[in-house]
């Protein structure tokens, strides 16, 4: 099926970069692919460890500049697994060189910066990385959503925990200063979370908002609240953390509806929880579903039914549904956009955390 | 409604004399019952103790030979909570004094013993103190099986563990004792799990087990397994230790069939998990329903909906139940023929374990 | 030991006078008591409920005037069940009485009516009704939180969910209704998870708050949310629902120091987890204790370890230790003071979500 | 690092050829590894599905002739991914010819065919894919065990229940006959089991055992169950089933021991259930350890801690930890012999089945 050719670089060599060379090399694998994919070049600062990387992953060439990327007329898709700092000079400098661009979540260290990298590419195909999205059971979740299984919206809530900050031995990097990372917990981790509440319940109208740090002399968050009005008319409550001790990497999401109830634990990934409040009163009860099939969202793509998909699936699910809606030419979700819309709400918590006050949605501009 | 009078003696002063003391103070406060009951007296050996219990508990009169109590005609019940030796005489005696007769489990020291039993209390009302037959959850679990929703049986799953052996303060009392207790932990704890496979699966019609003891100089069985064939095609699996170090008090059962499957855990007694393989492929999973209502067994009994019984709940309503249905003369189960029935399958178990071979069970007397 | 006398009189006889009655009844048998309780007076409006009642729980009289009960020279103690608007009236009368109050929670339907509560009751023994505070494993969270098991506080995180809300046989008594209840979830659930969190983690010191009514025309709140600052420099999220659909009576809470974390989930009222933070790092996980003994809280007043507690006996507890705290001349917890803070943390979300704004918490008396 | 090259036939183009590709393309990428490998065949009957096969995963040539394969020098690694039955054939002409022999389980369809195997591999380089042995919490277990953190054994219990039997769709493949899988769910599920139990706790010194079919004219068990004795001193239990309809894919194990008990659960595959008896009375409970890291097995090599693994993990550590033995020349686990170890379980419970006795093991050739 594969016959036009699509030249990758990814710029970036550390763990997430690890986690993006495996969707490239198993993207194939798994989907039919519109596209046979070259790892052209991998991108990074430190040279040697570049070279190893290129070699465990088969990327063809290694490079220290991604500036000499841009030019390079044989580089189709800019994948961008940097920290956030970059994403935006690099992200505007590819689609103004007309490359498909690939981003890693956050979108942007500030709204300001989110919007010039969304104008940008808005006539190119293009992705966030919002990985969680593409979890089986998430997909499946926002299906029973469309169907109206939960019925009337009454509650979305969103919990990221982890305990990195708790941890000496990981609270000096990158994503602990706002100049490379914009944000703390609430960039890194309720994105993710944000993204889930606008993908599976809609836009938010109006929030309010805290943020914490614990750490002295910090200048990112470590921890947020959020407590938030959906545009159809459910309430939603967020809460960020990396000194949510006992928590290792924690994403709860739960919605209540007249109708129903879902809730998802990456802890538990391949399950989802619902329950179905239609049903006659002594047999209700939360049940856990198995989400990997038959009939669930990639079981023909993965593993037999009952076979558990691991870290890594959602993002080839991902690579693999964008390669394939760039073929047909259809916006992909999600897309800068959508990361834009997270970026509009990460503002207004910071807004908001700072004022103290509530804070209320633009309205979006669909 | 309680117009009858009812006059009640029990004999022990244990642990489980005070769970009976209790369901004989509290069953009037969550049952209609047709007679009026006194706590007349309790006995036991220890007089100061026993002296305390009374007090305690309110019961009337203290007495420390309990064949003074068998000829007294002001007493109309004789409950017995003593250890496994004694049931034998104390039974036949009230029974052939013409006493209603209540008595723990396991029912006798040995089959002979528990025929004789049974015998002597045919044409009285009587019960044997299964208590585990009565949790919302469990008879609701008989509720759905004979509503039919598991289809065709398959299997049957018990599984009775703690770890009183492996702890040296518990493991020289009475029921480390053949002569006290007649089986170890096959007799206290696994003949709950064959009395509820039997109650919910049916007779059992051949097994093959084997019986264990780790610690050196014990006459009794420290744990047994047995793998079983029900008379209704299905085929079964047990096991119970008291060695089962990390588990506290575990009683577990699995049932499978073409339809379905029943999930019951003691630690979350008031939960059953069900299966239902009859609804739409991708919607299956296993639903936790928390079984207090409402339309729930017992449910108007006690608390509201979602508000958790204990351990003692299932006693009360066994004692309710059981005077409900001695008013209205019908025969009250689990009694001493399903006792005896659990007792022929102990002792099959001991002759197949001491043969090493399988043992076809008697056709039941119904 | 119970040589004093005491007469009791509870008003109230709907669902918690019956958790009440059985509290006044079951105390004696797993209490020592230094007094001789008799429960003298029932009083509600219904006469004939309030005879069954009676009748049922063995109170020796029943009455349908509260008033009448506070100029009896015989009665001691005055039990408040009824709804919430009548608390103030019958305390305050109770108090200048010189009785003995217990009152149901939330305290009051104001802030203004709980102080006057309060001081109305300041010489004389008092309790209200928190029960959850007494369930083993909470008591053993604050065992471990004040030997520092948990380190520096960072997170307290509490949830109350419940379903009733969108259940329309339910949603039309006293609970819906301002002029009876005051507020509407927040006073009826959320003051439960306040009130754990004041006595596990101390003081706030500040809120910002919403509030949501889904019902048309309803004048309680259905939910709320909360954000908060303790006085211990840990941050707090709280969270209360009738709508949230799939959760029969939820009450969890987790809490997340430098060392460790605890976590509490009402569904699984028997257990606590806990997680220390200063184990070898391969071996940390939250491991799951089940509260019933060896050596936990009230392990010797119940049952055995390993055999579960139910929804009743926290409130048994918690009026063994009072009437013990009692007659030692102690001040017992919680008590009119205990829950005049919960009412001021109430009172401040309602100011916070009415104005939109945060509020800070005046400092605490002591 | 890898210098030497490796050219690899994998014959078998079903799921479990899949898997094997999978692995191969992706040990290089969480392994250093001593070889270059080359993936040159893969051979199976259809040739369409062959060569979709092939192009998607990248193998150089396709051929439907195994037999072709045996004689070709450039071929290093023989990789046998089909029905039971033809497991002997072809790893027999292999090792004759000198090859790598990695190979599918169950080992044979019968102990005869598993000795000669075993035989013939014995001088060299050969692996059984009992992939569940190197779930990192499974190598975790291991490693406790070898800590001696359970003290005494007293208990080993295997539980494996899929529902495949009750399928219509699937209750007709190969594994549903004896001519070309030899057992039914003894041999494909059990064997796994029986391969964690030796590996975990070492030989079986005799057992009995039962088997049974619910599908009219099937000639494989669709169940079994085991009772057992290990050489340690402790006692297992075993089932497996086909029928255990609400369970996809159930492979649990438990331990307990004097000092401690470890739980695993296939379907929560990160975990570890640790339950030391060592600790203080009220602070033990089963903890729940991720086992993804930190200095956990294969920590470094797949995610960060915190980030699940799949289904394919295990193939991948065991493909790594091979190759490097393998240069090494060093014995690798599990290999031909470990499964005949399992073969020779396999056998006596056919044996102790059919003849509704006891069965000796013979002793280890160790």
């Amino acid at each position: 099926m594969a016959t036009q050719k699509l030249n990758v670089a990814m710029i970036g060599s550390g763990f997430i970069g690890k986690v993006h060379s495996n969707a490239f090399r198993q993207v194939g694998h798994f989907f039919d692919l519109p596209y046979a994919l070259t790892l052209s070049v991998i991108c990074g600062r430190n040279r040697s460890k570049l070279e190893a990387a290129a070699t465990q992953w088969g990327w063809e060439e290694a490079e220290t500049d991604w500036r000499a990327l841009i030019d390079r007329k044989d580089l189709d898709v800019i994948d961008i697994a940097v920290p956030n700092a970059l994403h935006a000079p690099i992200a505007i400098a590819a689609a103004e060189a007309g490359k498909t661009v690939l981003c890693e979540k956050p979108l942007a260290t500030s709204l300001e910066e989110a919007e010039r990298m969304a104008a940008a590419v808005r006539n190119l195909p293009n992705l966030v990385w919002f990985n969680y999205r593409r979890i089986p059971a998430v997909v499946f979740a926002k299906q029973l959503v469309e169907e109206g299984r939960l019925g009337q919206p009454f509650h979305y809530r969103g919990l990221y925990l982890n305990q990195s900050g708790n941890d000496p031995s990981k609270a000096s990097g990158w994503r602990y200063k706002a100049s490379e990372a914009g944000m703390g917990a609430a960039g890194d981790l309720l994105s993710h979370s944000i993204d889930l509440a606008l993908y599976l319940n809609g836009p938010i109208v109006e929030l309010s908002a805290m943020t914490h740090t614990f750490a002295p002399g910090r200048d990112v968050d470590d921890a947020a609240m959020l407590m938030a009005r959906f545009a159809n008319g459910s309430i939603g409550s967020f809460e960020v953390s990396r000194y949510g001790v006992g928590n290792q990497n924690r994403n709860d999401f739960e919605m209540n509806g007249s109708q129903g109830m879902l809730r998802f634990r990456l802890d538990e990934m391949n399950r989802l929880g619902f329950y179905d409040a239609t049903e006659v009163a002594n047999l209700r009860g939360v049940r856990e579903i198995t989400v990997t099939g038959p009939n669930h969202p990639y079981w023909e793509n993965f593993w037999k039914p009952g076979h558990a998909l691991g870290y890594e699936h959602p993002f080839i699910a991902t690579l693999g549904d964008f390669l394939n809606s760039m073929a047909r030419r259809e916006t992909f979700h999600p897309n800068f956009e959508d990361a834009l819309a997270v970026q509009r709400v990460l503002d207004a918590l910071e807004r908001s955390a700072s004022s103290r006050s509530w804070v209320t949605m633009p309205p979006s501009a669909e």
